[in-house]
Formats: structure tokens, sequence, C-alpha cells
């Protein structure tokens, strides 16, 4: 169970009941997972973290389903269970098929495998790729 | 300097030439980066992970580009230098913008942190995250 | 289960019985946990580690609570639920409030991300920092 | 050199003034790091970081020094060069002593050996770590 | 459940049926490990994935098991519970002693911890270990 | 430059110069690196440490050469840049072959690449690798 336990809508304050709710409209959901309610002990976080993700996850430069591949590609390299799967299934949402998720994985094993490659034989970097 | 040191071309056996051939004829450039030189002291690995690389990274369900910036996210969490540089000259190459780098880098730093906020509050998986 | 299995007081030798004794002592409770049994099959490592952990958690120029602090930190950077699950324990009989389990999870989050913009960018280090 | 360059106050934009104009005011110093300067070419990037890092940060249920211990610990553990070289620096002129340092370096250690035997010995949760 | 879900013999390609073959008469076993069945839904990774694991870990200038144990320690550092539980059973069938896996388990930690020193007091490196 | 600086022979105290005896004579060198110079600041550290690294990588169960292979895995997965050099090079006086060398990279590359893929792709623990 979450450390501090979840904080669940009908015994929420204002001030988190504020962020679940911006939470549901900006998703089109009914649903608020249980990140958001493990951290609403801290209202002050919730807040912070929320208009932070809705910040960086916007449209903008890279689309929607792009990013919420990046965050699945760091989230299986640090091992995280709960980010893995909370991330999976958005990226399913906003359309991701199992030939991109397959790719996906496809580059993020190779990714940490060259990392290490390039860790462990010692490779200096390139005058031309030094900026 | 590398490990084992780098193998240039004109001292390359005809196995290593082969491969550095064909990462120049794929990448259309006259251009061994070092990842590849230090590798080269091993020509089974130097091929394998090559072949890898050229299947892995080709245009597919998932752009070019796209596994360019995922590599990049990677690099970025885990720390590796060489990677970070190599990858972030092959996405610039490859048409990537300076407002997308700034989101990729602000994704990359969102899912390293709610990653973490996940495990240390200890958050366990919505079930309809169970796929 | 534990890949060794766990070795409970009754199974244990006498040198991992003075080890469990001396843990008990030390922490004023009458349990040892899963971690420790875990271990005891080998004696020698069994020893070192609680030597080592005995040493390095007592106050000093740092309160026991502050390296709590900092264990769980580590620990939820790392993934390790096991280490999350038990150090949080630890630091709550040490006194640890909500508050600043919460500030403590928001500082581990921001130097998550951080350290990823610091090698995302490639930013070099500032000469005055330079010891 | 950093990805984007270093922006410098006398070629930065009023937005990014602004933020560095804080940075200097609340930290009561006339030096802005390259974190910041590495991170201004994405205005919205630097500010809504330089927000989150003010306001976690600051002295609230855990003080200062504290939160710049916790950053250190993580930063040695994430092989991040820049951050534990920067944020030894920010430690050290909030009073951190070298006694302070080493038995912080200590813990670290120790943490990051514990993480990985309870992963390796495959150690379950204790029922009484479960909150 | 796995993300794709796994593939069983029974309801396999000739494609995938061909690499669950090859993975029974090289391992002289009857038996699939649920990472190849997750696998399979794309037949090309998985033909890859295997043909690479096939040829690294056969035995050359290391022995098999020597091989198995590197990677116990990798997977243990990783917090990759799958592959802990996994390749302990791998190095079990090749003849790990409980007295090598603690040693195992005691050279991980110690290399985690060393690591952690390193970094955290900036050590640089040695003119002699500049190769 | 290391955190603390390095603690010169000559300028070491009893306590340390003890230890640095010990180093020399155990590894029959009358070098000393400078990792153990960084540490010597915090003579308990110091002292602990080595104990425990002389212990630790003695020959047991496993030869000193595949401890020092395992060290270098791990210092290579985890970005040790300082580590990967000074255990690349004690594994060399141990005899570590090139061969070796490369075998040992192509082990580290697919650990970090199927651990990521064993993530990712959400695959749960076959029942009989429950032990």
């Amino acid at each position: 169970m979450a450390t501090l336990g979840l904080v669940e809508y009908q015994n929420a304050s204002a001030e988190v009941r504020a962020v679940y709710d911006d939470i549901m409209t900006s998703r089109k959901t009914d649903y608020i997972n249980n990140f958001w309610k493990a951290l609403a002990h801290d209202p002050i976080s919730l807040k912070r973290t929320w208009e932070s993700v809705k910040q960086i996850m916007a449209p903008g430069a890279l689309d929607s389903l792009t990013k919420e591949l990046i965050y699945i590609a760091i989230s299986a390299s640090n091992q995280c269970g709960y980010c893995v799967a909370s991330h999976t299934a958005s990226a399913r949402k906003q359309g991701m098929t199992d030939a991109q998720f397959a790719e996906l994985m496809a580059v993020t094993g190779m990714a940490n495998e060259s990392n290490r490659l390039a860790s462990g034989y010692q490779v200096e970097i390139d005058d031309r790729f030094k900026t």
C-alpha cells in the first residue's frame, strides 16, 4: 500500500479536489490514478507535479504520443513498474500500436546496451560531437 | 583513451572493413565514429552490434528521428556522456530542432522525477493498468 | 522467496545468533528483518555487513534520522522496493513525520530530474565548483 | 560545451533575466551557474525548473542543509558529475563540514550496497513493513 | 501480465516456433521461459535477441557459468527482479554453489558501494590507469 | 580534484599509513591509487572500506580474476569512469586477456539490454524460477 495511503475524492480537501478536477478535465476521464492519490497528502507537491506534467506533456514541438513513448522508455530503463504500467496504458489511449511498442522496446534495449559498451570500452567523445 | 584503442580503417582486417563500409554506406557518410573503432578489436561484437543497430534504428512503425530522441532520453538518464553527444549529433542530422530537444529534455527530467515519486511513495499499480 | 531462504534464530549457528543478538540489542527490538535472515547463509557477509551498517548509521556528525532519510532517497532512486519499505519503517521509528517524508520525496524527485537535465544538456562544471 | 550553449545575462531576453534576477536574489549571489545558462534557451523550462527548485529546496519540515545532503547523495548514486560538484559547493556554503560530508558518503555507499544485496538475494518485504 | 501477453508454442507462427525450437535444443530443455514468450509478438526482435544471447553466452574466452554470474550481478544492480530470478536459476543449472552465489553478492554490493564513493568524492582517474 | 583532496603518504597520520601499508603489502605494489587517498580524510571509512574490499576480493569460491570481471561489469553498467579504469587495470594485472574483456563487455551489454526488455514488456516471473 502507498506509504501515506491514497486520498480519495470524497475525502479530499478543496485544494486537492481542484487538482483532481483539473486532471479529469484535461485528460477527459473520470478516473484519478493511484499516483496522484498517493501524492495528495502533500497538496503542494501534488499541485506542482501536476502542473509540471500538464505543461511538459502537452503537444508542442513533439506530439503527445512521442512524449508518452519517451516516458515508457525511461521508465523501463529505470525499472519503475508503476510507471511502465501507467504510461503504457496512456500511450495506448493515444493510439500506440503493438508494432510501435515493439520497436520502442527494441530501441530501449539497444540504447541500454550501447550505453554500457561506450562506458566499458572507455570511448572518448569524437571531436566532431563536441558542440 | 579507449581500453583496447581505436582501429582505424587502414589498419583494419577485411572483416572489420566490411562493417565500416556498411556503416558508411548506410549512413551516407565517410566518417566512422569512435564507438565502432573501439569495438573493432572484437570483430564479432562489432558485426553483431552494428547489425542490431542497423535493424533497430531503421524507420518502421516509428520514424528514425523518434528513435534517436528515445536514444538520447535513455542516454541522458543513464549519464552516458558519449552516447548523449553522439546521438544528439545524429538527431540533429535527422532534423531535430532546438525546440524539440528542449521538450525532449523536459520529458526526460519529468519521467525521472516521477519514476522516483512512484517508488518512494510505494504506489501500487492500478487494477486497470494490469494488462 | 529469498534465494537461499531465510535463517530463523532457532536454526541459526552460534555465529549467526551472535549477530542477531547484536542487532536486537543495538536496535532495542526483538525482531530480525528478512534482509538479515536472507544474508545469514553467509555468516561472514552477514557479520561484515551488519558491522558496517552499525558503524555507518550510528549518530555522529549527522544524526540517525538524517541518515535514514538519505537511505530512503537512494533506495527510491534505485527502485529498491525492499529498501524503501524497510527504511521508511526505520525512519518512522526515529520520528520521521509525514511532512518530512513528503519533502524528502520532493527533493528526491527534483534531484533525479535535474541530474538528467545536466547530463542531457551536457552542462560543463563551472570553474568555481572545481575544488 | 553545453548542447545549446550558455545564455549570458547580457544576451538574455527579459523573460530569462527575470529568472536570473530571482536566482541571484534568492541565493544572495551575483553568480548564475552553468546549469541555468544551459537551460535558458528554453525559457519555459528554465522558469518551471527554477520555480520548482526554489519551492522544494526552501527550508520547511527539513532544513536546507539536509536537503542539499540528499541532493548530493542522489547525484553521487546517479554518477552525475555536474550535480555532485555544484551541490557539494552549495552544501559547503550552507555549512556542511568535512565530517558531515564523509558520513554522507558512507551512508550513500552503504545504501547502494544494501540495495543490491536486497534485490540479488530476492528478499521479500516483511509483513510489518507493508504500510 | 506481460504487456502483449505470452505466445504459447501451440499458437505460435512457424517463424516463432523455429526460435523456440532452437532455444529448447540449445538449452537441452523442453521449457520456454516467459521472457521469450513475451517478446514473441515481435518475431524479428525475438529472433535477433535470441541469436545475440546464444552467441554471447556461449563458452569462449569466458566459461558459461562466469557469464551467468556477470548477468546476475548486473541484474541485481539494475533491480531487475525477473532477470535475477531467471539467471539465478540458469546459474544453478550450470553448477553455481551457494558459496559462489554469496561471494557474487558480496562483490556486487561492494562494487555498487565503491562506484558511489568514487563519484561522490570526485576522484580523478590516476594517470597510470589511462590506457 | 577530489572533494577533500588526496592524502599523500608523507602527510598521512599513523592510522592512515597503517592502511596504506596494508594495501601495498596485500597488493604487492608500492602504489596507492587515488581512490584510497581521496577517502583518507576519513580514516574510519578508509579502514572499513579497505577491510571490506580485502575480504570480499580475496580468492574463495570465486577466483580473483572473476571478481574483477564482475567489478568491471557493474562499473560499466553504472557509468563509473573511475571504477572502470581502475578495475580494468587490476583485471589486466590478474591476467585478463583482450578476448576475455571483449566477451565481458558483450555480456554486460546484453544483460543491460534484456533487463530493460523484461521490465518494459512487464514479464512475470515464471513459477519455476520462484525459489
